[in-house]
């Protein structure tokens, strides 16, 4: 394609304000990233020409972008980081044209294949997505987890943009200016990889249009650009990551304008070619759970068939896994709605991300899932689905000492915490379709982490157990719940009453509920749990009490790292079997 | 290289008996992963026969390698999985010949890259590390850190395996049988990467020995084979991932051995010719700090110069870092002793990985570093770290809202308690030339994790401030300790006192000093910290004192999504800053 030499200047010229915007606002708020976004200049402006695209890299020039489009003021830009300003330091949702909150880099990509999957899959639209990426942000292996799954499922809607700059933060990236390296991996991970100068613009627009023509492959652009260009004493210079420019070293940038207007460069209004969607799941329309009382149920057999009902209800609720759908049960939705089902292979970062990816402007409600201890590889990008307040569940399956003989490495005994510092998350100790059903059956999904694990239980209920004589609060949360009703059973005979309370949430957690019983059966609460201490069950009920004089916690629970073995030898082996919270009840 | 007919026969001999007790030790555990071992039996036998080699994949073949060498008896690995037995389910280091946990799927290539860095670079010692990976888990983006890490430090030590058999654990693999992509992915990431029947004895020792003439680039070994190799019914079959094989289902392969004698084939000497290494660093040998009292210096610098100060001390103290050694000022030991410091680029899964294979027997001591929100990218690898016994130091910098204007996606709110749920490991919640030095200059080395910030604080001690007439117990960790004094001098003015403490390490929590100074004071303390309510310091402490009824806690902490703004802003927003302190305190 031949770009005319005036859109040549304009586009030029619209970069060139782009970057002298970020230079300025970079300055004002004393920090942020104002060489990338000289290295970003051009492809930004090209693309803001045709696209709405989610850009994380360099985030001032993005700024500058949406500035150029007449959709920021430049009072607004020039806010950038400030504590009453949502033009935050790196992009986040409180802004309505950002989809996902980046900042953490080699998430982006996982995020917008996707977006790319349900455009492609399930809104059958035009769209495109284009992700942004640093040269250096490639190094991280989710980059590569989501190349290979959007090759897999031929995301030819998916364009990735390698920002190849040659430097890092502290040195030189591992493959400097070696663009052919770049080509060579991304086209070994089924890109249609092409290499272009980054700074020239009717290269960039040609890449864009071969993108546009190649069928059944995303693309690569994979652009080599200086960090700093067009900046005397700094372009192609270390040191000057995160740091801001001389405000006089923009002055060669502005003898650069051709003089073409300002605010002439419009973004095309985006083509709406996408169904409308409705994630409402009315309670009427989901058949409720069939059940017997005691009858013995696996968590993640219920979680399976929960998840296909839910399925039923709703086409646009969709499950993601890790080559574990036999295990976790995911695969019941898979049998009954094949649409509804990505299958992610065992790459957890990119699991989560692109479960992100599909909830973006309320497309989806996906449910990961796979072996509980291996989400701990996704820490990251649930933690950045926090920040980009993303409607996630994350379905853990597997946990505890009670696993058995797969030994330490598949017992999640580390896991719940680290969903549960999330601020806007909720944490179900286990899981059972009743209670996947009530918490997902309103009108509003939060954020959420669901565990299951793979012992069989009772149907169990809030407070399972009271008597008028009790004489301590027994709290455990799955297989432990399980050995505190067996406790209180052979306390019981013992002449020791014991109230059992099941917390259903670990967070928000029922503090109400807890102090109530607790201060009734004379302030002693033991809690028992599959889990190490810290940031388990123990330490929540304990914090939650904390501010009573008039009630005790002690906790029992795994201590050591463990081994391989059957589940009741170990749950006794670690302490937290019926025996010993008998023997631990009666010391209190 | 031909291999002659005798050796062919007494490999497949060995493999083939191999694949017999694998088989059989699974039948006995009633769970475990025989049809893997059968993929990967002729590869075992052929490198056991010339190599010692850390092995996760498959394990029961690697048990049944070493009961062919004669190290392990047979009534040995007829424990698999048993809860007296250190035959795990999945490898861990409680066995001698195993240095990294496993069954995490794709951190075994950082761990062996790190042991081959050690080996070429600071051992300069002749003996080769071999790693060898299933298919399924080179969808792991850990396995494209490793490799490109590998490819960048020029690796001709390292040889990764990788057992192409098809099947993962629920369907088949993303890249089936197509060996030529995996080669072109290794071919891409820098590695001589070679395709052979694995097999064939033959070629796969015509492989090894290709491996050993390639200089300045690791090898990848991509091995076509048949998940249940020989076995009928079962051979290429799906569905049998982690299930044990009908015991009859032996006897065809029984009926293909050749005769050959068992325990004929043993495995060769390792040649010993590393150093001897001395990890000791006596206090004698340690410079003490040299800050002046009342003076201010950033955690992170004095971070780097205590980091620097063990290098002096020790040779074998390394520092890794994942591009932000200026941020982190890990720096000041690359300046001081280049030889000791590996740059790992933003990879931090692989970081973690690779230290924790310089560490394994005993070769060095690394310390690794990152903005403390960039360690949730490793936390599998830390969790696993744990599981290994590791001697690790994760050293996060940059942590709370009072880093400021970045944002929320570097403010690592969500981090501390990640790192604390693994049993063996220590937090600090921050951390000084003195407390650092302190911690490491004894003889014993264990797994800890130290935060930094970026803020400047006074040099501050265990218990801050006391008097006979304190009200109240005020606990916080870095900038919220330096917000408890400022708050216990205004309180002193409006005549009420407080006694500061200072944790000093969050796990193990001095859980005698604050009981005793709570008791002291009227049963009132106050925690503050920049960071989630959940698995904080709030929540450690309120879990301390549960069993005394005369102690009440109330805890300050971030409860919402963070945003940008200036750090005294955003402390103040967010309820942490001495202002919010003193309130909070009158209220009490």
């Amino acid at each position: 394609m031949t770009v005319s030499a005036e859109l040549r200047n304009d586009l030029e010229d619209a970069a060139n304000r782009m970057r002298i915007s970020a230079i300025e606002m970079t300055c004002a708020s004393k920090s942020g990233h104002p060489t990338s976004s000289t290295s970003a200049g051009i492809f930004t402006t090209s693309l803001i020409r045709n696209v709405q695209a989610p850009i994380g890299h360099a985030c001032p020039i993005l700024y500058a972008a949406w500035e150029e489009a007449g959709l920021l003021s430049r009072e607004q830009v020039m806010t950038l980081r400030k504590v009453n300003s949502d033009i935050e330091g790196h992009p986040t949702p409180r802004l309505n044209f950002i989809d996902v909150a980046t900042g953490s880099l080699g998430q982006g990509l996982s995020c917008a294949a996707g977006m790319a999957y349900v455009g492609k899959y399930m809104d059958k639209a035009s769209y495109r997505v284009y992700c942004l990426l640093g040269d250096g942000e490639t190094a991280e292996g989710s980059v590569w987890e989501a190349a290979a799954f959007s090759s897999y499922y031929k995301l030819d809607n998916l364009v990735a943009i390698v920002d190849v700059n040659r430097l890092g933060q502290s040195q030189e990236t591992a493959l400097g200016h070696h663009v052919e390296v770049y080509q060579a991996r991304f086209a070994a991970f089924g890109f249609n990889a092409i290499v272009v100068n980054g700074h020239d613009v009717s290269e960039l627009i040609s890449a864009y249009e071969t993108a546009r023509n190649t069928k059944d492959k995303p693309t690569a652009i994979i652009c080599k650009t200086i960090k700093g260009q067009g900046i005397e004493g700094i372009a192609d210079m270390e040191n000057w990551h995160g740091k801001p420019v001389p405000h006089d070293k923009i002055n060669p940038i502005k003898a650069r304008l051709h003089g073409s207007q300002k605010g002439k460069l419009v973004a095309k209004k985006p083509v709406n070619d996408a169904p409308a969607v409705d994630l409402h799941i009315g309670s009427i329309q989901m058949a409720p759970p069939t059940y017997k009382m005691g009858e013995k149920v696996a968590t993640r057999a219920a979680y399976g068939t929960a998840l296909a009902k839910l399925g039923d209800a709703n086409p646009r609720v969709i499950g993601l896994d890790g080559d574990t759908k036999n295990s976790t049960f995911s695969e019941k939705l898979l049998h009954k709605h094949p649409q509804q089902f990505i299958e992610c292979f065992i790459a957890e970062q990119n699991l989560v991300g692109v479960a992100v990816g599909t909830q973006c402007r309320d497309r989806a409600i996906p449910f990961t899932s796979t072996f509980a201890a291996f989400f701990t590889r996704a820490t990251d990008q649930i933690r950045m689905a926090a920040v980009s307040f993303a409607n996630l569940k994350c379905v853990g399956s597997h946990v505890g000492v009670s696993i058995g003989e797969d030994g330490p490495s598949q017992m999640a005994l580390e896991v719940p915490i680290k969903i549960q510092t999330c601020p806007s998350s909720e944490l179900f100790p286990d899981q059972q379709e009743r209670r996947s059903w009530l918490r997902t059956s309103g009108e509003s999904f939060s954020f959420s982490s669901t565990r299951t694990t793979s012992l069989l239980f009772y149907r169990l209920f809030q407070v399972l157990k009271e008597s008028g004589n009790d004489k301590i609060v027994l709290i455990g949360a799955g297989v432990t719940l399980y050995e505190c009703l067996k406790a209180a059973e052979q306390l019981e005979k013992d002449g020791i009453h014991a109230c059992v309370i099941d917390p259903f949430t670990i967070k928000p957690l029922d503090q109400e509920t807890i102090v109530k019983h607790a201060k009734r059966v004379g302030g002693r609460i033991l809690t028992v749990e599959d889990h190490y201490p810290a940031g388990g069950i123990g330490e929540a009920v304990s914090s939650a009490v904390a501010d009573h004089t008039d009630i005790r916690v002690r906790s029992i629970c795994v201590h050591e790292v463990a081994r391989s073995g059957s589940p009741e030898e170990l749950m006794d082996l670690y302490g937290i079997s019926a025996r010993h919270i008998v023997e631990a009840a009666k010391k209190f």
